[in-house]
């Protein structure tokens, strides 16, 4: 091929044009370094239809083909001289949690698309075929458990089980049902088949890597370019719900009261100590444990709360320690249940393993990164990925570019141009390598 | 007049009627002794208007002239054979918080329409005019303040201050503005004019009765048959705004992070161990708070929660008991500032001082009980009523009758149809003795 060259310019364009597809309106906000953009685009509404409409265009003007399967996962194609053999993927999630940004998942898409242009543009024709994938419902937020699409692509959740899943809009109470499937909601947005179809044959990937943004803050902290992952930390979440007895806030005396919040703030703190207990005991800052949604009902300022559902995310890249952290909680919730004379009921929404990068992908990335001069550590995922659950069926790795602060999942999400276009161009180079292997 | 007589069926069926004017469906659940019906009748919707609607036309077809003021109170009125002196009051709300009971409030109107009734069926002509009043927006639920009403009425609200209220329908954060203010939403509702015209004037009132549950358990728990309240507890209640850092819960490290929510767990748990410290300090119950509502952004399983805001209520028979609490509090919460690296404002919605009865209304209902051989208690409201603002501008009493377990704002709230017909009887017969003084 020619010598490979990026268009930045237009994958800037293209990044800035997706986040105009949000329901939350642009924002300006002066007291960060630059505007910045709020993205909520939940899967299957208007906006995430939208999003998935404008990166096929893209796909299809530069002559790629596109096939969409039962769930909605979107496969941009650059087919290969011999489209027989085991394919190379690449590709990350459009959707966005609300008042997110516009860098996460969608540099792993529109930076996958620049990458396989880019080099069609060269010149290079692969031998195995490119491809780039949308996946749907990376977020959990819409069904309460996150990576559906390649879950079911890797063959981890089952079909009828992922039909099933109810549809909980972050309305008012962001655990409350709306009485809706995901089958309804996907054939509503024009998703139909079986989802038996979806899982992915063996050996249709030859080799996998994933383009996203760190959503931490070390490469920045240690001035490195890119990361290359070796594991994705192992992801938990779980759903309670506590019960009290509410009542007049004012007529029901505080002996009397069973109150949920109360109880739920004592759960919330536990979460937070016995995590923190792990991480002395190991000398790591490894295990991270969030509550990130509450509902309290009856949720009035003159009630008692009688009931309060909450979720948490514990992730580790250590199994034992994750399980470790959540008997201390266990223990806890038992001694809240009888002091307070409450009911306290944990769901377990999912519960992954670690997954393991494929040291020839590891070893083909950090060869490139050197002979292009490009600084380069090796590390861990906190945060989960498609690529954890695409584990299960191909050979993986991740590459990561650098993002200001490690702040993700906020308005003020943002890598630079220039990290943005290395993180593409070390892409490109990779994807074209393994495609000739 | 020939024997009074209370149709309890006619005010039993008037009080279901009214319950099923609600934004929650009707529920059945066999945990409980009856069948009970959620009500959730938030001030200025269509279920309020409906309900006034409904009780004004009761009111005409018994003869009552009906007016209404700028902010929507009530006023149905038994025209007093001297209609130039000062009146007799009485009255309550049909405003309900989400998922409450049918009793709150509405035994004080319809009970208040069926005293009036079954005097003049009676063949009762009272010397002062009788009125019973529906007040407005009891309830804080839709603009953050209760009591907007009588607070206009006993001019302890500024009207200009009472229509920039913002108007905050309990979506999904009960504390997120609509953009609306109270003027927009009353205008909208037909309630015109200026709220300037409100407040009452001197001496329009002789006297205020005002019939209510108990909304605690001493009554029934000492199997007593009214209560004559003597003091209303003084009620505050504050907003609380809790500003820390969001972040991926996966990537976002304990040790970097500053969140809302666990700094916010140990404000909850701060209100209750000062609550608790005062009561045992005072050797009483009288000290109550409660956190009653809580909204986390951004909000997601995923998602470190960057702001909280919650609601504090807080009331004490003793002003000086409750400003220790407070003070207990804001030293916890400037502690938590400083060791989480958090921010948390606070906004006082409202603080008001106790009101006292008038010891000659107390007198007549103890002279009625004792002549109709009812047993009753003198007592303290700790749920503050409209009655507190109209003490501000009439000598003022009130009325209980026990309720199930104490239980108040629940659907569940319940009372005997022997309670509220008993309570009914003594306020017609305490009405038209301070009608003929």
């Amino acid at each position: 091929m020619t010598t490979l060259h990026i268009n930045i310019t237009r994958l800037l364009r293209e990044l800035h044009h997706l986040a105009t597809l949000t329901d939350c309106p642009p924002t300006t906000d002066a007291t960060l370094p630059t505007p910045t953009t709020a993205v909520t685009r939940i899967v299957f509404t208007p906006r995430d239809l939208e999003a998935r409409a404008y990166i096929k265009s893209l796909a299809e003007s530069a002559g790629f083909t596109v096939r969409t399967d039962a769930i909605g996962n979107t496969f941009l194609r650059f087919p290969g001289s011999d489209p027989t053999l085991p394919a190379i993927g690449t590709g990350s999630h459009t959707d966005a949690i609300p008042h997110a940004g516009m860098y996460d998942g969608t540099v792993g898409v529109l930076g996958g698309l620049e990458a396989m242009r880019s080099l069609k543009e060269s010149g290079f024709q692969p031998h195995r075929s490119i491809e780039t994938l949308i996946f749907t419902s990376e977020e959990p937020t819409r069904f309460g458990i996150g990576c559906i699409g390649s879950r079911l692509l890797g063959g981890v959740i089952d079909p009828a089980t992922a039909d099933a899943l109810p549809d909980r809009l972050p309305e008012a109470d962001p655990q409350a049902p709306t009485g809706l499937t995901l089958h309804d909601v996907r054939t509503a947005a024009g998703f139909t088949g079986s989802l038996s179809t979806v899982p992915l044959p063996p050996n249709y990937y030859h080799a996998w890597v994933e383009l996203h943004i760190e959503q931490g803050p070390l490469l920045e902290r240690e001035g490195i370019s890119l990361g290359i992952v070796t594991n994705i930390a192992a992801p938990a979440s779980y759903r309670y719900e506590i019960t009290g007895f509410g009542g007049h806030a004012g007529a029901l005396l505080m002996p009397d009261r069973r109150d949920a919040l109360c109880a739920a703030a004592e759960l919330i703190l536990s979460v937070e100590r016995h995590t923190l207990a792990a991480n002395a005991a190991s000398g790591t800052a490894d295990s991270v444990a969030t509550v990130g949604t509450v509902a309290v009902h009856p949720g009035a300022v003159n009630s008692v709360p009688s009931r309060v559902t909450l979720m948490l995310d514990i992730r580790d890249t250590d199994v034992t320690r994750r399980d470790t952290i959540m008997a201390a909680l266990h223990a806890d919730i038992r001694a809240i249940e009888t002091r307070r004379h409450i009911t306290i009921t944990e769901q377990q929404i999912n519960a992954d393993i670690p997954a393991v990068s494929d040291p020839h992908i590891v070893a083909t990335l950090e060869a490139i990164c050197q002979s292009d001069s490009v600084s380069y550590k090796k590390m861990v995922s906190r945060a989960y990925h498609d690529s954890s659950f695409i584990a299960r069926v191909a050979p993986i790795a991740m590459l990561f570019i650098p993002c200001r602060a490690g702040v993700s999942h906020r308005p003020d999400e943002y890598s630079t141009p220039e990290s943005i276009a290395l993180g593409t161009r070390i892409l490109a180079l990779t994807l074209s390598k393994l495609a000739n292997e």
